[in-house]
């Protein structure tokens, strides 16, 4: 039977097949979910996982999924630059660097003291322990920011003041977690005599570079852009294909010649056409884009990405504790950033539970640490499960966290929930 | 140079350049062409070309292009079934399938009268000569109805008594082309020695199961969706997911399970929903997808696919003898068809003309030729100019015809149009 399955699945037309089982289970999950007053994306990572290799195996990663994938979140950030009031993002600039500075310390540190219990021996090949531990907290401050965006949509809380909060610090986050790798992996370089000081200045070099490029092709293509769309009183296709066209420039710029994230670059692009008299009907169209093909895609696909690996005692134990250190300390280390910048308690904790999830980049980290010495396989299992679980619970927080009127009721409100 | 483009294309992320490419050029020719007075898909078939191989070799066919591309066309086909009116469908049944009828016969036989001037002479282990001719007729027959669909639905004929007469002809084409190919085949094995009656028999079959199939699924996915929709008021996002995912079920099991296009599964499915009280809806939603992803990417990747083969002087004699024959046969055989149904003569060479296109079905058809001794590999670049030509000049040929006042100035228009 699982045979004949698999047969029928890589048979020249599969991918139809494929798309149309993505299709249906996460919207079928995603109105599971809503009916439990859960948001609808936690369904769709679900379908994810049980089509995936962790539960029936039915739909395999193939270069088509991945790709419309990245297009999914691509496309996702953009519609969030869309959606951002830029002068609002101006406001809470200074508090995102300080909630994003916050944010990749205090895991940084955790994660550090957390791994320095349970690896203490010296290993011949690898880096130093102290290296090996500093990089687990490393993969810990690197948080995913798509799920989040996804969330505060589906509540409409996306412009809110904590929402713009969550995602400027969301973008430094990434920039930041960037220097942090170069930082280690050039130190460990050192430690085998190369030198890695050239390494780090070339990074930092290459960021400044990227929001030089951002700021002024960003400002050029919103004066050109809103010149041309405002010749006509028409909504045209043709607006929304030049919008999408830049959106994916900008992508591929950022990560083929800057090396930030290409949804750090998507974001820019659509933060350039936020302020425009076409943004609610980009919106509206990116959104119908969206949701008929890309979203369910990119979020079934996290879930397909999952297989649970087999473990030992201590390195569950170890599991538990990290994933219970990953999410105490981005909302620890966020919370306390947006409380210095005078965010209320409510909106402290929103923050922090906004930072909550890690996605894919804390797993391609920890591919590039294993490669050079500076992690050990055996810690793949836990990175996997901090990643699929901090993942899902990051829309059930932020949803009672919005939903709760008095943040003292934050930690009991799930089983007052209806 | 060139090789440095090449290398960004081959990056992790060159997809996304790729994509960005392929809506900016199809956009700007579409917008050129029409400038000209042409249909934008001639713009769109035009970007393909030039950033393919053929031209500047910028843009590689990925299978990321080939499943959107499949995707795209499957969705056009949907939406032509969305937007057909089935009681006029069935007034003009009988009429396609005479039209289907003659456009399979006449460039059946002028095919393999024209092969015969050209080759007579027996080659040791292939076919006989006769059965080689009659193949070139065979792969003529296959009409390729997409561009013709997006081209009626450009300048709103889509739903006209012709239009309806076109669509219908080209899905009894798809047909009638099956079981010309597996007579041809089996004939083949039959010179070989194998019994190639049952074969026939079995595509029939199939063919016929799938239209019981196909009624009962519609007329049952019909009632249960429109109860469905029913039940409220507004227009909700599960529609389309559940329309799209029912439409993909169709494609699939068209190919996978009876052997018959998945286009014309995709078109069962949209004419399924097309008296709904949704069918507005969908349509505009699918269109929203079509024209900002799906279409964009399937019409330029038709132009990637040519690649322009070196010939000897007896061989470019043949093709463009071979071309000429394509175009006035379909013109002739089902103009003829559509006048014999008391069709005027203004539609018949509507009719005629809409079905001049091949498409990537003549491609396959003749490589499945050349791998079992039909067709001499010479023979494929005249085949591939046959496509490329007919594509291209089909939606010229529809837009003067749908144009002209009178059929008696169709052939001269050309001159007088500005």
């Amino acid at each position: 039977m699982k045979e004949s399955i698999a047969n029928v699945m890589s048979s020249d037309y599969g991918y139809l097949l494929y798309l149309a089982l993505i299709l249906l289970s996460t919207k079928l999950f995603g109105l599971l979910t809503k009916r439990v007053q859960l948001p609808q994306v936690v369904g769709a990572l679900a379908a994810g996982l049980v089509l995936g290799p962790a539960c029936f195996g039915l739909v395999n990663e193939t270069d088509f999924i991945t790709c419309v994938s990245e297009i999914g979140v691509v496309v996702l950030m953009f519609t969030a630059g869309l959606e951002t009031d830029i002068k609002e993002m101006k406001k809470t600039g200074l508090a995102s660097l300080i909630i994003a500075i916050l944010g990749v310390v205090v895991p940084l540190g955790a994660g550090w003291a957390i791994s320095s219990i349970f690896n203490t021996e010296e290993t011949a090949g690898m880096s130093s322990v102290l290296l090996q531990n500093i990089f687990i907290g490393v993969i810990l401050t690197a948080t995913s920011v798509s799920i989040t965006v996804e969330t505060l949509k589906e509540m409409g809380k996306l412009s809110s003041k904590s929402g713009n909060a969550i995602i400027g610090a969301a973008v430094i986050d990434d920039i930041l977690g960037i220097i942090v790798l170069t930082v280690i992996t050039s130190a460990a370089g050192g430690e085998n005599g190369s030198s890695g000081g050239a390494d780090i200045l070339m990074v930092v070099l290459k960021i400044v570079l990227f929001f030089i490029f951002a700021i002024i092709v960003a400002l050029a293509f919103n004066f050109l852009f809103n010149k041309w769309t405002g010749r006509s009183k028409k909504d045209l296709r043709r607006y929304v294909i030049i919008a999408f066209v830049f959106c994916l420039i900008m992508s591929f710029c950022a990560e083929y010649f800057f090396g930030v994230a290409d949804i750090t670059g998507a974001f820019v692009a659509g933060l350039a056409l936020s302020n425009g008299p076409r943004a609610n009907y980009l919106n509206n169209r990116f959104g119908t884009l969206s949701y008929m093909l890309l979203s369910p895609v990119f979020f079934a696909s996290i879930g397909l990405k999952v297989v649970l690996p087999d473990m030992s005692l201590s390195i569950i134990l170890f599991s538990v504790l990290l994933l219970v250190v990953a999410i105490l300390s981005k909302i620890v280390g966020c919370g306390l950033g947006a409380k210095l910048c005078r965010f209320s308690n409510k909106d402290s904790i929103r923050i922090g539970m906004g930072m909550v999830s890690r996605g894919e980049v804390a797993l391609i980290v920890a591919s590039k640490g294993a490669a050079v010495g500076l992690m050990k396989d055996e810690y793949f299992a836990p990175i996997v499960i901090v990643v699929v679980v901090t993942t899902i619970i990051t829309p059930i927080l932020l949803k009672f966290a919005y939903k709760s009127k008095d943040e003292e009721t934050v930690a009991v409100s799930t089983a007052s929930e209806k």
